[in-house]
């Protein structure tokens, strides 16, 4: 069987030189692109306009800080017995961003960028991705001000349109996940990097935790207390 | 025993409201902050004025791509097994990030804000971090163009100076991650924040990575040569 | 919203005892229960007896060390990064063992629990978890194995013969996850337990491949070919 | 620079064959090692005798379950957001099994093989491994009877003794992973073998608390409780 060859072109190195996706790091891209705009350059290979840019950091920021989320409380539990492995408890706090969280917004990028109409997709599926939110009602803040920056972007497109007319229809609020599943339609994403946006954006957010966590802990007292929690049903004796 | 309290001052929402430190992240900070300035602003609660922006963001894009590195292939055999989970692969990528790699960023941070001079740390150090490099030697071209940005911000001070003069003393080349470290004292960071910046920005170099291994796979290429290799000089009957 | 209540029925202990899922821990059940009979009773609250000790143990064991797998790779890599945080590495080793690998063995216990015969399991699914092996064929040792333990344990019943008549039926080996997922079914495990099963039984040989890579190590030998071959098309000047 | 070769002698497979540390898996394993057993031989590549095979499955299976624990909250966390993925919220809970917890008992494994006396040992090092317990005093029952079955199996040695003497000395109680740390010397493994067993044995223990999570969920409680007590602080408006 012949073997799929071993190949990448993120990147490479000599004794001088350091490139990424064909552009000279040290004198191309540093200094130059911010942390937004890099994610933007691995992601498509391609340098993002203001505009884009634009558009594109503040899908990221959406996703830094949500405050207290089992994300954010998984890493601070694991970060309480290996504070000399911080790397590991951001890592816990992202393998949960699975299908109940970030992954409504890789289905919504994936359900607009299908071609269907409002019509098709509510007749098609029970639950819609990037629909609903327990808390912000009727309207989401977060996408709201995303689809705002669309239209002053000029990336407020046919999926932004779409992803609204199917909230309008199911009367339901479009949360910021739909809203940036559109959004990344919009910039020409491919769906299976959506998550991805997600997940890095968290690691930020992730830092941010385990330092307030170094300095602030809560991670024992929330140990204890769920403990005394889960065992005062039973006789101890 | 009186427990510490469980308290938090990242974030909090109401129906209508979404802050983050302090900040209304739809009014103030969608659309304003880049992904940088928001990593900036998660660790110090301080929106960084564009200098610090400028410095901040070239020394998290430093970290993001490496090319093939361990941290890379983790995540590509990961994302193999388990293709509908790539936060989990994203996460096991990152948990290698430890004392080997990005944790001699970390040690730079502490040793230059320690108050010691070139001679003292030179004298208790066996290895100092952030000096060396298996390739890019007599220069770390991303180090040089640190320092550069350094001054082009007005913030090559003393920390810089003092990695440097370690270096030159130990007529070492002051690798990417010295640099780091020496720009983080700069701006005030706290060490213990120092490694975050490594694992934040490689999550984004990752989600490249697993980008391209759907597109473009290698891991089960690299598998079954290395397990032919791993056992060739087993006689197998 | 009334919230569920916080309990857990696994474990509690007090100043001079420590109960475990209702047995006092040192008295009942160290010196007593082995491994493989301490994780039964985890899953089931059920002490096994010998048959079926003899038989889950088997199960798990099967699910061990399979030499030199993507999931062995990703945590040798990572330990090369953060040797100082070896239960990083198996993390990041578990983190692959998903709907490719493992899941087929939750599969196949779902499918042969669901009531269906033969024929309907055929007629609706395209793929069926359990079957097929790309090395060991027409027989898959550990699944003959398994099924023979099986039969002197007097376990073998309906579930293991239906994934021995889809087998024949469709003209493939019916593998270990294949012969695991039967066997789980017969011991009346929960299918939601049986990922968990490769899941632990892995974790034992994670640990035995990091004391090797700790000894005899490979990761950065694989680092250094897989680099070079990855970047060899690209001209680096 | 000549490279280390990539070898591995842990298992490897033909069309009808698969052997694990020399041994027939089908043949020669299974059905006859128990999981405990099972972890020994990977670990030394020798078949526990029936001494050792109790007294290693008893120092596994001490720590199986400890109830509500940092990591066990971490993972059923995870699994929250990610429950198609139960590998990954396993990973999770393993991650923080760094120093805080189960790194003493490889503290304690080093500390006893290091050919020092009780006296030497104490003078040098403020905190000793493997003693003392928020719980569990005067006498942990778990390393009461660990070393009672050191005893019966006729495995209760200088290392044993060394470990007691010490906490003797500092009037403190020997803890299970003093005990096992102690035993683990008794039994000629390696100490850097050792914080794997309990990350080994916490897996079974993990695949446990994530089946009743998927029962008899807490974790979205949990969320819920915290984020309201972490935020209470703070004027909403």
């Amino acid at each position: 069987m012949a073997r799929k060859p071993i190949r990448s072109d993120l990147g490479w190195s000599t004794v001088d030189r350091i490139v990424v996706r064909g552009k000279d790091l040290p004198r191309e891209i540093l200094g130059t692109l911010n942390l937004g705009d890099m994610a933007f350059f691995e992601l498509t290979g391609k340098v993002p306009d203001e505009k884009q840019s634009r558009l594109f950091n503040a899908m990221a920021v959406t996703l830094v800080e949500h405050g207290i989320t089992p994300s954010a409380l998984a890493a601070r539990l694991t970060f309480l017995g290996a504070p000399e492995a911080m790397q590991a408890a951001v890592a816990a706090g992202l393998s949960g961003l699975g299908s109940v969280f970030v992954g409504s917004m890789e289905g919504a990028a994936k359900m607009l960028s299908s071609g269907k109409t409002a019509k098709e997709i509510i007749a098609e599926n029970k639950r819609i991705p990037g629909l609903g939110h327990h808390l912000h009602k009727p309207v989401d803040p977060r996408a709201a001000r995303l689809f705002e920056i669309a239209r002053e972007t000029g990336f407020y497109g046919k999926h932004c349109a779409l992803m609204e007319a199917i909230g309008k229809e199911k009367a339901m609020v479009v949360n910021a996940t739909g809203a940036i599943g559109a959004l990344a339609c919009e910039l020409g994403l491919d769906w299976r990097a959506v998550r991805g946006i997600g997940v890095m954006a968290r690691a930020v957010g992730l830092v941010g935790h385990l330092l307030e966590e170094s300095r602030q802990p809560m991670a024992e007292t929330i140990w204890h207390q769920v403990e005394a929690q889960a065992t005062q049903h039973i006789e101890k004796k």
